[in-house]
């Protein structure tokens, strides 16, 4: 007996990365993919790759329909509409995985600042587990409702918690990140046309991207006190895989074995983290749910760096390690392939 | 002094191209270029790496205005519009290179047949030169209107020609070719969204693109006889290049060495042919306006391979070729960098 | 108890891929992993991406050692090499799936003509089963050795054997073929220098390359008649991929619609064929086993087009789909993630 | 009369780019390409893509003969070797542009840390002009031997020098920057083979690259007191383009109109530098001369951004501008197309 599972905007590509997972998933099964636009239209239709994997349609039931056919929702929506959508499911008893921002902020106030629209749920705010399994395990567990982390803080915090945890650094911290493209979403554009995006790279949305605070929120979730970065992306000609190269002064004399230290202590047993001694690549992360991290101490700055695949374990492969604690299932499961 | 040049439609990749080329022409200058959408704007504005080497803005002026500002234009419009403003400015006494391909097809029948709609200037169909210098540069020295070939006919044409012309192939021809994506053009679509094209080959329209009447009919006058192609499009994961390999019956005994003789004998001093020994690449002729041809006798096949730049060579290059022919200036003038 | 398998020149990217399927494979195990040069290392030393996936070490064992430590053995080897160590094996009680080329020739007047050296075991030649399980599943069941196909004959044949089987298309058959990067291997050359091939598409050995002769054999053994193809491959900037568009001349009066039921026909029930009415793109088939074909008729000429991933279906998938076949497993073990 | 012009080491990519220069260049012209191994090939067959642009063949002269075949020598020579090949033709009049990093620093102490070995010209090392013109001119005017920036140092130089200059900046210093793979070279290996380098991003040499140092020198130098700058490279996937993304501490209170201001001032006529309001892409100064700069000032810390085409204003393009300035030319001469 598998779990029976919805995707809410189920056309995009974490939807898409959700039904690869899915597919090999030994205790879930999706069997609901919503889309306003496409319902009718066979979920192959609009993702080719999936073609002799899936045999699922996309529709547009209303919530309690979508209550009646699955046990759990992913929720791949714009935010706002994902709130709705999380308020509207878990009072219909579902679990909800929210891949969407809507449940990342801690309050309603910065929600607003950087969203430019009031919560629709902003009394939920602040008690919604974040879903970084290595730093938050505890508080995902049996949840109802997880906020999916962004790609750009899964790989930032990861890097750069155990160091600030340990107080082996301080702030200010700036974040120099680099993404593929797949983290723009599927929907067409001018900077994600191919002749725009390739055979260039472009610093976007410096210090101003909504990255930024949400990981403020979760570094400061981790070392329990207040902490702030400035978040510098920049867009690169790959479809997927992020670095976020971080840096920060080092709060005591400090030698690179050190850092690496902190960081193998801090994830020892983890599944998903391989610490690495020699520089990571975004390559060598691709398709897997591994966040790869390693530090340097130069000078009396901490080099700390993330890399991962964004629409893995920057997205559905961390939304299904979500699931698997939610639901305690094996943490793993249909994740190692 | 300096002719005044107008370019219509000048906010795509192909404009951009002839801003670039026009920038260092000795007798040539932009000095108006329209958009409906982006008018008022700097034309830096819409295409950055023109910053500090072109200062205009774009503007929407009449027929009349245009012809008031500029002795030539270059026409990048959408087919049926760009056949309205031909013969427009003709009559207002501009000279006209059509860079869309309302004049390339040599009746109204077929352009219906392929383009869905009447021709607003049918009787000129068949008239107007086809700005294939190499093959027909006597129809082009001082025309009024050009006919800018397309990108793929360009390479499969230059390829082919010459053997068809000397007997040595006969049909049916097919045609393989490989383009970049740039020329899809700049509008933001599915098929060109960044993480769709990348990393993937895809055929495309084959048997069913609109430039396979236009080389049907390129050959035909070339070689004085009706000839047909199956033509067979596929999008490659690069921004520029196009690679046409075409594959024909011989048409009597022949060696490798015959069919590239017969090509260089056809091209011996043109200016921008290469006819080489080995396999060509699009690389090696990447932002510059040389098509390199070469040719392989494989059993019963001439194996005949073009490879160009589709946006200098496949249309803004042979586009300023065109206007130096037009002109009456050297044909190489600008299109040596 | 899963099965210990040994991959012989573990360093290359199919063998890579080798163990990527095998990490996940029900009833297998890597055991033993063979390398001359890195002997020492671990796998995840070379191959970064595995590190966590895999606790291994390269080492050059003799035939007998390697013997005692697995009952099936991978040859990544190169030609002749590959041979001697495929002999070696049998003679000590091993099965053997050989991805090089040197069981794929029907004879060793051929194999001298194209490898240029006699072959080590040359009166093997043409008894060996050619590991293409949708043509030739039934040799291949039980067998101790097969010759893994090469990633263009695979796609080709897969495309072309159902019309040609059918007596829907003739000869002279023209592929016309495109590749990514990695089907050239994992050691550095001036062709796949990131900066040579990177925005760029090549014909290379037209009319000359390997495959063409195993394409030739393939389809001759599927259609119990000599057949001869005109193989053209192209070098496309992805790293994998391969897409062949094949033409040939129809055989009789047929429609596109007919040359698609054939293909459906034929594949009725493979698991890894899926027959696809709208054009295919290599991308749909990346990291997956299948491969996806398609048909149309213009004019007189049939195109049938298979897509696949190089190094999956074209190698290393293909590779264990045999190695299920050789030991009785259902055919889809390991391969479905 | 053109001014007769050496290349040594002329088989790589740097040389590549000063043929397609000198190719236009009004006032010079390639008379001598030396390389040991290609001695006797015509310059074509190693570098296809300038066929039927220069007519020349490789020769592996002795220096008197360079002497006598030339007036100026571009050195694109592994380092030692491009400083005996400078002293010696420096010694027999001729004027000598050095694109290896021989020249750069300032002493031989630091070299010898760096490069690992003694420099043979050491004595001369601190009275070369560091070919920056914007910071650097008038050492540069008429001098007999330059040394040509790398390209790191110089889209780092050009972005922070005038903003430590006028004070608005203050150290530490930390540069992430990211690179396209030409920057590696033309000679193949593991890093730059396409299948390793394509689809992935990577941090090397994370505070250990020569061109740290390099940097340090040019912001000591344009500013006159000692800096010290955190370099930290990326190898990104395209074939083109550098973005230094440089953070600083603000010295004083700053806006970001202050931080433009200063730039703006600072680059006020200067041909080759773009001042730009938005954030710039590498994208928009491929195949140019020009470098792209832009500031932001986000909380304490002052982001400037400095993006340009490694080949030509982080190598080629710039090493004839210092040419120009050598010989008393147009400072632009052979640059603006």
């Amino acid at each position: 007996m598998t779990t029976p599972i919805a995707i809410l905007g189920a056309t995009g590509y974490t939807a898409l990365e959700l039904f690869r997972i899915l597919a090999r998933h030994p205790h879930a099964r999706a069997t609901c993919a919503t889309s306003r636009f496409d319902a009718g239209k066979p979920v192959c239709a609009v993702h080719p790759s999936l073609r002799g994997r899936i045999d699922l349609a996309f529709s547009n039931p209303d919530f309690g329909e979508i209550a009646s056919r699955a046990e759990v929702a992913f929720l791949c929506l714009p935010h706002a509409a994902s709130a709705e959508a999380a308020m509207a499911l878990l009072e219909r008893g579902m679990k909800v995985v929210d891949l969407s921002a809507d449940y990342r902020l801690g309050d309603g106030a910065t929600y607003r600042q950087w969203y430019g629209h009031d919560h629709p749920d902003a009394a939920r705010l602040g008690t919604v587990p974040y879903g970084l399994p290595e730093l938050f395990r505890d508080s995902i567990r049996g949840a109802t409702l997880v906020a999916n982390p962004g790609c750009y803080p899964t790989a930032s915090t990861l890097a750069l918690a155990p160091l600030l945890r340990a107080g082996l650094i301080a702030g200010p911290m700036i974040i120099d990140a680099k993404s593929g493209v797949s983290g723009a979403g599927r929907t067409p554009g001018m900077t994600t046309h191919f002749t725009e995006a390739n055979e260039g790279l472009s610093p976007y949305k410096t210090g101003a991207h909504r990255h930024g605070p949400e990981i403020d929120r979760a570094l400061s979730m981790a070392c329990q006190r207040q902490t702030h970065v400035l978040f510098s992306p920049h867009l690169v000609p790959m479809d997927r895989g992020i670095c976020a190269t971080c840096y920060a002064p080092r709060a005591r004399a400090l030698t690179t074995a050190d850092a690496l230290n902190c960081l193998r202590e801090a994830y020892a047993g983890e599944p998903f983290i391989r610490v690495v001694d020699d520089l990571p690549s975004t390559k060598h992360t691709l398709g897997t749910n591994f966040c790869d991290v390693t530090a340097r101490v130069i000078d009396d700055t901490v080099v700390a760096i993330g890399c991962l695949d964004n629409l893995v374990k920057g997205a559905s492969g961390q939304a299904v390690q979500n699931l698997n604690l939610v639901m305690g299932w094996d943490e793993t499961a249909g994740l190692m392939a």
